[in-house]
């Protein structure tokens, strides 16, 4: 299992130049899994647009401890097609709740993700500062919620969790535990 | 005075070794006053700590609108050792706050900023993502409320809003109105 490779990507308006959606267009709902490292600059740079005045981002990466055990590798897999739906849904939903949203970005890695390297980049931009800082924690904390994506972590002096963390029961049962203890 | 050129820097902990200080070290507070370009990658990066799952980022763009009018270009101006002292303020009243918060860096740019760039971007790291989320949010709050820096608009078609937007009023008579509209 550890040997698979994820990797898809999906533009929910990718028939649309990106240049004249941003500005002239339509907003835009980006969303990317894959295995390939996470880049900042490009989610932020993926959401600017002229009109607007915020940008908010939120970065979950890969921390070296969990309850006080030391880890030293994390490993995120997914149900694909569900996941891109479900990250669908949470665009579809923010864009309810907070109208003038313009851009909403969500880029999350799968596979192997280094300590410090980020898991997930959510950039979100928007006229005014409150509608993009509140739809990313938003976004966020409905992500972990709802979207199939789980984490495997490995320990320095122990087992690796997917044969003895409580966390990891999807990998003997295929529950579904949340992902990430951000 | 337009002419006028800012440059300022200022690192809370400036003697301590960065790497040491980012994974090993005490909490970093990072301020940054500069006319160079802001980059969101420098941020993330100076915010970055192997302990931490979060990071939060807010980016405070120039808009090409105001009020219905046509913006063509923003320039930001300090009372830079007084700014400095409110944003150091504000670092340390997020860290009463959110005692959980690492580092905390704030650069904001002076002088020009053309229409999409960066004015202000704020990263601040915490082991999980609700302290960070909102940490950040309190900070861009707070320095909007707070700290001395003020933005002159140019429009397209109309006077220099120095000499007649009600915005401006500090350019002629030396009082504090608030900084930006994001």
């Amino acid at each position: 299992m550890r040997s698979r490779s994820y990797h898809h990507s999906a533009e929910a308006r990718g028939s649309l130049s990106m240049d004249m959606a941003k500005d002239g267009g339509g907003p835009l709902d980006l969303i990317k899994l894959t295995t390939d490292k996470l880049s900042t600059d490009t989610v932020s740079d993926s959401v600017k647009c002229s009109s607007c005045g915020a940008i908010s981002l939120f970065i979950g990466t890969t921390r070296d401890n969990f309850e006080g055990k030391r880890v030293v590798q994390l490993e995120y897999e997914a149900y694909v097609p569900m996941a891109e739906s479900e990250l669908k849904k949470i665009c579809t939903e923010i864009r309810a709740r907070w109208p003038s949203i313009r851009h909403i970005c969500i880029h999350h890695r799968l596979g192997v993700v280094p300590i410090t390297e980020a898991s997930v980049i959510i950039g979100i931009s928007s006229p005014h500062r409150s509608d993009s800082l509140e739809a990313v924690k938003y976004c966020i904390d409905t992500l972990k919620a709802t979207v199939p994506i789980w984490k495997k972590e490995i320990y320095e002096s122990e087992e690796p969790c997917w044969k003895e963390n409580k966390e990891c029961l999807w990998t003997g049962s295929g529950a579904g535990a949340k992902h990430a203890d951000l």
